[in-house]
């Protein structure tokens, strides 16, 4: 079997940390693994696979011969190093917001749309990690009759603010039990035992850009070009695996049992929908691993061809790291 | 002024302390105050208004003399002393869910449908906290156009679930700093650091019973009786106030200015709405006062006709103790 050079871009955050584990974990064929990171962590030894790994200095020449580079860094570094990694001959596959709604870089949830990974430039993006648990828990549905519109509200983890929220979220907690005042550099606000209505900048019409990539990015992973969407992402205090309430209008709605059903047999999803046994998706349920949760499946009582349903997924993982890794499979299955 | 013989019945639980507190605060003219409990706390002697009262024990002859009993216990409490109440002459404002969707009980908001005490029989309901709080965040814009329908996500606090809420959450959130094993005796599952999709018993078409009161009261309250409300209700490791994201759908939807100004002048609340300096409704804001805070008002972008919001109210002032004393004020306005 042939074995892949891989980068890993910004390999010292929590999804390029991640994403390392996730290579091992799903056997990835790597002959070579590069970790790139700011100055700052340049230099630095890692372990990996039982090997030390230095992690090398981004840099323009620093790509060449490889044949996959995980993008894991923020939107001014993907788009830094994403001309010079194309260059070199290596495939992109990136997790920053940069290059997801440009029109020649397939924005992709291997569940949902692997077929557009066809159409490549170089250049492949990950989408948003609340946007890939939604599309994932949805996608089934859809295939039973088109959605027309969705309501979301989501309950976001403080790990989606990467590594230094979780941190946050532990020292405000501790600092609250003993009295003490509360320090908030990562988010706007006190998030231990607090919710914050904010994720993002404020962006068109009051929402924030948070909220309008479930609209954007859910519309081409979907091929939903006229699909509507109205979010409201809120930070909570929970450390990992972000939950979603969803409302969905179809063109014609499936009954509850249908839905059920698909969910059931969707790749990626599983069904936890016994509302009388207390069995529901719960962030607690859904971290550390790769399935995304669907339960509280019922009808919409506000529209006839509405359902609402609620779901989780582990946002570092199939909402971030899982889903770029699975993407490059992907690459790797054509060409093997 | 006249002065009245008032009566707390489950005076010992979070919601009958509070009323205790806001009597004061409100300066509620009480001649006599009588705190009834069960066995349990029946004897004990509490402080209020810096004198010593000795809890009573509820049963059907303790409640003779009284003008006002305020209601603070379980449905099965509540339904069995609230003859005794009527006869004696009193009026019994009730915060349990027993007697809310009576025709002859008034259910009532105060800065809503103050008019609908008139028709009280000797008992008037206080609605559920979250029905209360979202009641009084979008009165003033269904006065800008009918509310046709509304799809709420809830973010509910420990403290909703009684004075053991916040307890087994502080416990729980000690128990996982010190990695001990977390005990869930309150709540279905583990709270701290995670959600929990399910608040009340399973009741029709998937819903649970609290998620079907923002439609059945709502409906009563609001005077709308074909509001439709699809509601999931979530438990969110917050000490104290709920918060609800909303989408309402209107007959004809008002302008984001013009709803802004109405919530502005709107009595009950305030208006938090500016995203750009990070401003808007948060559970540590909202706690210990009796406004409903509303925010993020924005256009619904899968509908022409909705509106999203976001408010938040500390539930066990607004949306129980004060909302309840609020009603006896409306009683002993009409008849000083």
């Amino acid at each position: 079997m042939k074995q892949y050079k891989v980068g890993i871009l910004g390999a010292t955050g929590s999804v390029g940390r991640e994403m390392m584990k996730i290579l091992l974990e799903r056997d990835f064929p790597v002959s070579e693994l590069h970790l790139f990171a700011s100055e700052r962590s340049a230099g630095k030894v890692v372990a990996w696979n039982s090997k030390p790994i230095q992690i090398e200095l981004a840099a323009e020449d620093a790509f060449e011969g490889l044949d996959i580079v995980l993008g894991a860094a923020e939107n001014d570094v993907a788009k830094q190093f994403a001309p010079a990694i194309v260059k070199a001959g290596a495939v992109f596959i990136d997790n920053s917001s940069a290059f997801r709604l440009r029109e020649d870089v397939p924005l992709v949830v291997p569940e949902v749309n692997a077929e557009d990974v066809k159409h490549h430039r170089g250049i492949i993006a990950n989408p948003n990690c609340s946007t890939i648990i939604a599309v994932t828990a949805i996608n089934a549905l859809r295939q039973l009759s088109p959605i027309v519109s969705m309501v979301a509200s989501t309950y976001q983890a403080v790990s989606g603010a990467g590594a230094a929220g979780p941190v946050e979220l532990s020292e405000q907690v501790n600092a609250v039990i003993k009295g003490q005042p509360v320090q908030s550099k990562v988010f706007p606000h006190q998030i231990a035992f607090n919710l914050i209505p904010q994720i993002g900048s404020e962006q068109e019409s009051g929402y924030t850009s948070e909220e309008m990539k479930l609209q954007y990015e859910g519309r081409k992973i979907l091929h939903l070009p006229e699909m509507k969407v109205s979010c409201t992402c809120v930070r909570v205090p929970v450390v990992r695996s972000h939950s979603i309430s969803l409302t969905l209008r179809f063109e014609h709605r499936p009954s509850v049992y249908e839905a059920r059903r698909a969910i059931q047999y969707a790749p990626g999803c599983k069904l936890v929908d016994e509302l009388a046994e207390a069995q529901y998706p719960m962030p607690l349920d859904t971290s550390d691993q790769d399935l995304v949760y669907v339960g509280r499946i019922r009808p919409d009582l506000t529209d006839d061809d509405g359902l609402c349903l609620w779901c989780c997924g582990d946002q570092i993982r199939k909402g971030a790291a899982t889903n770029a890794i699975q993407i490059a499979e992907l690459l790797i299955d054509r060409e093997g």
